[in-house]
């Protein structure tokens, strides 16, 4: 792990390509680490001037003293490489490259930056960029805007990561906007040097941050991110606002997981197994870091609504059933309580209408007498025309109770967009305010999504094969017949091997074979071609079910045959398969080329094909993951019992889920994988088609 | 229709109880009237003092000089009724009764409201309220604040009629906040005389107003709101923000129909075949309004975003892909244009990046040149740190552009909830300003829902019954027989005589029945019990499927009558069917207490009842209508070509429901019908199983 504390609050930085000049960025930068109130000391580095903003110049890095902890680099791209070279060797590891031309800029730059990594790794430098907006520190201690960004955010919670950064800057003036206060800013750029997995480790033990955010257009190393997600999300929620379209989707359209992946499904997905907080827009965004800055969240999720506008509070109250947020009842002895001192026009349901008249002593005991009945409150106060206190005394009413239960979220809504004295002393005190009350139940929402993600949940994942290297094997063998799949009997052997069950089969190579397998299973039975090579089969007839005695199953081994012929097969062999009957499953894994291995869930037959109703996990998938997986699809419901069928056993198929996903780990060449259908049969579930492919050689 | 003009636009007003007191509801409202600017004559009238606000006051309603057109009452609620009629006496025949205490409170008030009625009726007055706030016009010639509301909004084009008092001040609020203009603002209160239909009605022919928006709890009658918003949305889009909670559903919860509607999914169904956009939160209420309120939508639905952020406008751009707005690529022409004036570091994709130096001149052109291929633009415009001209420049250039196209909507979205003089200038322009690029898209999605709701659509539905008074000799059969359902063959003959087709069906009463029957259909056939105090009968064994032979055939009958005699059923029958194959179909009908007749339709089997996918539409239910209910459910795909079945005839099913609707409206003691499954085989579709519940006698 990369120590980031000198990084993040450097003692003495080189500004280097610093100029007087208007529209410098370099001079920009210095400006602003001016302006902010930077304490350490600061070194404009430019061979042209002798002092630039009342600061004594440097001709050159050379000429920098010693001990210089940090280096903003602003100047032309030609130049670059040797000067973070000349920072290296002065001993200067602390890097922030502003200029662009890199990567992003066609073949030269592409170059520009592979060298610009060789300097990192040979000097092992903290290199933030290139082709980035700079960092910058708000904290207690550090006051840095190391940026060329006009917005330096009032002090805060939360740390903010940026790919971007023309949206970066827009988010942090959106902030500021909002007052939410930022602890951490940086854009990464091209995350030549550093990416946001090495900042989120840092983000882990820095006790300025409380909740962490990203915006993010592609994941630098997916895996590492979510491991670290899994590890901070128990202490620091994590909000993620991903752009969909510039991510690469799983490849392989042709396939059948991948032609049902929209590569955003899969991005979802991932962010619910990592545990953090997927929002789309940046209002989500707002409403999200609001409620979640302090990083206090509810423990039950009983909700009562406090409102001195009745119209106001079914708003709030329509909304939390929208997003199935529960407004229950209040018990008789806290109707009795609130009876006891509100006027008897009040309305004591949940929301509980103070009516217009409210005043502040109601709003401080009607929310205390709640609170003790509830997890958390959302509080709507829109002064009225006539009111008995200052709007003030009520905010200040709402504080205390909101410093004798600290445990219990209160969001309080003004009806109103203007950022009154109101709003700002209880936005003091930790208490998100919102305008609207939908905006309030929004934010409830992402309290109990948090607290939901921080529930520990188990890391255990299906076991992987027993004897790995006979699997190893079966698919070596394959590709050094050139092969681009396994027959059945290599899949289902596979696929046992890992835990997932198979139905029974034989081949039918010979007449005792298919007697003795039939006397085994009994009729009915199925026969089918297994050909890696055959497409459409159901159209070809390659498919025969419901064989009911011995005439008919020579007669189908017969049409099939003929089908081989007629179409040319070689490598064909005739499988027969028992008769399975219950529900059709569909399990497939597909390879994404950002985030490896991904799994699919779905009813088999008309729900997969016509509604495309399935749902996604990147390996490796826990037991939990795999379960919720399950439960993601819109017709979960089917899976219960269901007119007389009895309840599938969702924590087999989570098993299997996961052990697919343990498959696709430990056999890296198996690019695809189709069972369609898997039917759960009273008796438990089994594969019945098996399709695999393999990297085509 | 109610001639409002005069209520709205009054020459003098009578303020009914006005006091200097300060906490006088009166007094508050002469103030307003005052403050606005009213430039009426004003009568308070009050006994107990001479002079108030500076005019002299009359000391009864009695007193007042001749030809006072309008009044306002807040006074005692035990003087309200007198008062009216003294004001009716005295041909004051535009009232408004903020007075609370009606239907409101209780039994008493229940009283004094339908008093209240016969005093609207007698004096045939326009009388808002009474429990109301009042109402305020705005216009260019009206500058009235009847009400106590603190906000006398600036004036615009958009009316507002608001059922809660509460929320209606609220959202003027929101409205002053978000610079929305209002032209008319009223508080219908209890509606004891003005509905929103009367203000509807006014608003259609009133000039002053270009879009409608409605706050609503419940509707005071459906039909006239549905009818007049058909006529209406053809030249002012209308937007509702329904609140869900207060509105009685579907009452009967025990019928199949009704335990599948949710009162918010039937009050969906209904503003959707009114024509109405419904809008769920304030922050939709503001985003839909800031587009409509001039009116002018467009044509087609390609889009082009502009950006000088090029994370803005990949932001927009996912968001276009999230509510389903096609952001098409560029022709080559544009393209070529564009590239003619603007950076070669510019995307000339759809998002255009015009990068952080574009200026004024490049957006003025960039749009221009865009707008040629395309029907709406979205421009991201954030003031760079360096800008070669002043934001204001940049303004006034889309200004421009927007009056040479005028019917092309244009949407500014500046990243910043800032109110700059950016903002106001194009905003003065009528061009709609979002802070978020996400809100500025959910705006543009309005724009064209609000477009195609304006389309010409038919109001055709299926024909009435030619030989209704044999239905309805039917239904007064059963009745008389005090019976609380049909027999299937009743139920059949209804349909029928509607155009729903039924399988084909005989009674087994004899033995040459049955033969004769069987030789017209053929084997298998299903055999039923037929009595309508049969329930469970799938548990009881009183259904046979699959009778193969005239040796089954005799079993099952025997079977059956079995049942019916351990059962004790009085006037069952034995039914015999023809067996169809094909998709499960369900139609259903129920009552709901203010929506009346209400139908339903799903695909039977697992998706209606696990995933209760149905969708529902109101009475009378045009052919249009019809086939977009079928559309909305969810499954719809598995209607079409899939796994070799054909495709079930959308247009004959949509026959079906609104035909179903007809029914419902020419048998109004018909209180349910489920058709549970009707089967669509490749020769069309038939109900096979029939439901028809009746009054209870």
């Amino acid at each position: 792990m990369k120590n980031l504390s000198t990084l993040v609050s450097p003692q003495s930085i080189a500004v280097i390509g610093a100029s007087p000049r208007p529209g410098s960025v370099a001079g920009e930068i210095l400006r602003n680490l001016k302006r902010c109130g930077f304490s350490g000391d600061l070194y404009p580095v430019n061979p042209k001037h002798d002092r630039i903003e009342d600061l004594p110049a440097f001709a050159s890095i050379d000429a920098l003293p010693e001990g210089v902890d940090s280096a903003i680099l602003a100047i032309n791209r030609d130049i670059v490489l040797p000067a973070v070279a000349a920072c290296g060797e002065r001993g200067i590891l602390n890097q922030i490259v502003i200029t662009a031309g890199f990567k992003e800029s066609g073949k030269e730059g592409i170059q520009r930056e592979r060298e610009l990594q060789s300097l990192v790794e040979r000097y092992d430098l903290n290199l933030v960029g290139p082709n980035c907006m700079g960092m910058i520190t708000s904290t207690p201690t550090t006051r840095m805007n190391a940026s060329f960004s006009r917005w330096f955010p009032q002090g805060g919670q939360i740390a903010f990561v940026s790919q971007s950064g023309s949206l970066g800057e827009t988010l942090l003036e959106c902030f500021e906007d909002a007052g939410l206060g930022v602890s951490l800013f940086v854009n990464l750029g091209n995350r030549a040097g550093l990416t946001e997995n090495d900042f989120l480790a840092h983000l882990e033990q820095d006790e300025n941050c409380r909740a962490i955010f990203l915006y993010l257009e592609s994941f630098a190393d997916p895996q590492g991110f979510r491991e670290l997600c899994e590890r901070i999300v128990k202490t620091k929620p994590i909000v993620v606002l991903k752009a969909g379209r510039t991510e690469a989707g799983v490849a392989a359209v042709a396939s059948h997981t991948g032609s049902l992946a929209s590569p955003d499904a899969v991005v979802d997905a991932f962010l619910a197994q990592c545990g953090a907080l997927r929002v789309n827009t940046i209002e989500e965004t707002i409403t999200a870091l609001r409620a979640l800055e302090r990083g206090v969240l509810p423990q039950h999720d009983r909700v009562v609504i406090l409102t001195n506008a009745g119209g106001a509070g079914i708003i709030a109250a329509d909304a939390c059933e929208r997003v199935g947020i529960d407004v229950p009842a209040l018990d008789e002895t806290t109707r009795g309580e609130l009876a006891s001192f509100l006027p008897p026009e009040a309305g004591l349901g949940n929301p509980v209408d103070m009516i217009a008249t409210a005043g502040a002593a109601d709003y401080e005991n009607g929310l205390r007498t709640a609170l003790h009945a509830a997890d958390a409150a959302i509080v709507i106060f829109r002064p009225p025309l006539v009111l008995p206190d200052t709007p003030e005394e009520v905010a200040d009413g709402i504080v205390r109770v909101s410093r004798e239960v600290p445990e219990k979220p209160i969001l309080v809504c003004t009806l109103s967009d203007q950022e009154t004295e109101v709003v700002r002393r209880l936005r003091a005190a930790g208490i998100p305010v919102y305008a609207m009350p939908e905006t309030a139940v929004d934010a409830l929402h992402f309290f109990h999504r948090a607290r939901d993600l921080r529930a520990p949940k188990g890391a255990d994942r299906a076991p992987k094969a027993p004897d790995l290297p006979a699997m190893r094997k079966i698919v070596a063998q394959a590709l050094e017949e050139r092969r681009s799949g396994l027959t059945f009997d290599e899949g289902a052997r596979i696929l046992e091997g890992f835990g997932i069950p198979v139905c029974r089969y034989a081949y039918a190579d010979d007449e005792k074979k298919s007697h003795d397998f039939v006397a085994e299973v009994g009729y009915p039975v199925v026969a089918k071609i297994d050909a890696p090579d055959l497409h459409h089969r159901f159209e070809l007839g390659a498919v025969i079910t419901g064989i009911a005695n011995p005439a008919e199953l020579a007669d189908a081994l017969q049409k099939l045959r003929d089908v081989v012929k007629a179409q040319g097969l070689t490598r064909a062999r005739i499988l027969l398969q028992e008769t399975l009957s219950g529900r059709e499953l569909i399990f497939g894994m597909d390879r994404d080329p950002s985030f490896g291995p991904v799994v699919m869930f779905g009813i088999g037959g008309t729900f997969v094909e016509a509604l495309k109703d399935v749902a996604f996990a990147v390996a490796p998938v826990t037991l939990h993951q795999a379960s919720s997986t399950i439960q993601a699809i819109r017709a979960f419901p089917l899976l219960g019992e269901f007119r007389g069928e009895t309840a599938v056993d969702i924590d087999q198929l989570g098993h299997m889920l996961s052990a697919l996903g343990e498959l696709s780990l430990a056999l890296p060449e198996v690019v695809e994988i189709d069972l369609n259908p898997i039917i759960a049969t009273p008796d438990g579930p089994a594969a019945v088609d098996i399709l695999v492919a393999l990297h085509a050689g």
